[in-house]
């Protein structure tokens, strides 16, 4: 077994080749990386920090678990309507981590940054006595004034959710509890799916948006709370897979609203806009539901059989 | 005593007031900050990871944590002759760590935000079973084409440092020990100097630039390494501090070239840019000192009393 390099090996052999020949990552061999936006280009930029243990079990493959670093990422550039241009990496390693593991985790890169066209630009990596850990700061554009923020939600909008609801919650649960379950499932959990080519065609149409992450009626509460207005979502309406409708039964669509990690995307669109947004996701080939409306008011209510069902678990923390 | 609030109260309470009314942070209600540049401005993107008992000690007060924190960042957006327009940090915390800690954290990176006028964008908390660990990544602006990079030594240039070296590295040797000392030297571990202003300054002066954080010898051996050429120091000229020339002794210049952690800036310039670098560095009230030379070949060699010393440790690695 071959001793595990460092720093400076590590970067050189596993890290630089993800830049893709980026020129402002410089190769890597420089303090700072360069970005140069394009007239008329604004930056869109956010950061998640992933814990071992917290936001991924010790047992997950680190492919999968560096896939899953960069497109929850990628999914909230996704949610702002951005386009992705490059990514930045603290890695904090337990010194006992193994050489192949760290491969691992950068071959999990190589293929989703091939995928999405998106270079590493910049990072750290350094030694923990804790659990591995990391932080992942994606950068991406947008035309000027077209961000999609959380703060345009205005009564009368419609609220629209892509894919389906519950299956990463669905799935984690099975990872868990070391269950058998539709492969599937597991996988959603594992790895997220970025809505990208929604995000870009949502420009101009929604009126607020965001991805689920904390779990959609939370996350719709974000919306709601920064936007000064009510949501109101029908629980009969929410997209659910069938192997989650068969996991959960009559719980189903309660706990899929609450349980998080979806990466969905959760949007609001004045209703004239319907059959526009409509369109536009099918020219995308993703895709959406109506789950509810935008109110005067304050907070969000799921309506089960037209009453507003209690929530204990108001969705994910990481924390 | 107070119980820890949870994440979101965390960054309303404590986060969202640093944001000093930065439009682009979002009030930190977003999923993403966004980023305006100026026509003919250039991003550069820096990124460290800081952990608990690697590069700061658990006894180092909260708001001293969080000043280096952002002071090394900072530190190389000077190295880049860039100006800091916000940063991004993910903090990563123990279950037990307490609100008067967490409070004493955000009151230090309000202090340094208000010295450097540097708005927090957005970031993420999230908790941890390990050891307290964050990533900060600062960006900054610089002219186009303006950014100086470590790959642009050429033989024949000189070699400046600003400031004195060592007195980190003496810091932190007093503060393992426990040891009283200079409180200076500890101060100057606990809390680096990021040379803003020299930095600006050095745009269109320096060949090739960087902070030193491995070393001086070792941080230089980038630019030898990256700029394909040779790095002779003099043992004799490194600029010391009285209270480092007197606890290390004969020894000082030499442990001071390699302790590393000083956050000086060190820089090569074309030789009829002496005159023009000099005045610039006295312009904005930032001492440097000439202590080598660029020659061809490869490697960086430290002359003691004209012969190359063989230097056991060659820089701080933080892995």
């Amino acid at each position: 077994m071959r001793a595990r390099p460092g720093e400076f090996e590590l970067i050189a052999e596993l890290f630089a080749p993800l830049t893709r020949g980026a020129p402002g990552a410089l190769g890597l061999q420089d303090d700072a990386a360069l970005i140069r936006p394009r007239a008329g280009q604004e930056l869109v930029v956010t950061t998640d920090g992933l814990v071992e243990g917290v936001h991924f079990l010790a047992e997950d493959p680190p492919d999968s678990v560096a896939r899953k670093a960069l497109r929850v990422n990628l999914s909230d550039l996704a949610a702002k309507g951005a386009e992705p241009i490059g990514y930045f990496l603290t890695l904090m390693l337990p010194q006992d981590r193994s050489f192949a593991w760290i491969k691992g985790f950068a071959r999990g890169l190589a293929r989703d940054g091939e995928r999405f066209e998106v270079p590493i630009l910049g990072g750290d990596t350094t030694s923990t006595s804790g659990p591995l850990a990391l932080s992942l700061t994606a950068v991406g554009t947008v035309p000027r004034g077209r961000m999609i923020h959380r703060s345009g939600a205005r009564p009368g909008d419609l609220v629209f959710v892509s894919g389906t609801i519950g299956d990463a919650g669905a799935g984690l649960e099975l990872a868990q509890a070391a269950k058998t379950g539709p492969a599937d499932l597991i996988a959603r959990y594992r790895v997220p799916e970025p809505r990208l080519g929604l995000g870009r065609a949502l420009r101009g149409l929604a009126s607020a948006g965001l991805d689920v992450s904390d779990g959609l009626i939370a996350d719709l509460g974000h919306i709601a709370e920064v936007s000064g207005v009510s949501i109101v979502v029908e629980a009969k309406l929410l997209p659910l897979a069938p192997a989650v409708r068969r996991l959960w039964r009559e719980e189903a669509a309660v706990r899929a609203a609450v349980c998080g990690d979806d990466y969905e995307l959760a949007f609001t669109v004045p209703a004239a806009r319907r059959a526009r947004v409509i369109a536009a996701a099918k020219a995308v080939h993703t895709p959406i539901t109506e789950i509810g409306r935008v109110e005067a008011g304050a907070g969000v209510r799921l309506l089960v059989q037209g009453r507003p069902e209690k929530l204990t678990k108001r969705g994910w923390r990481h924390f």
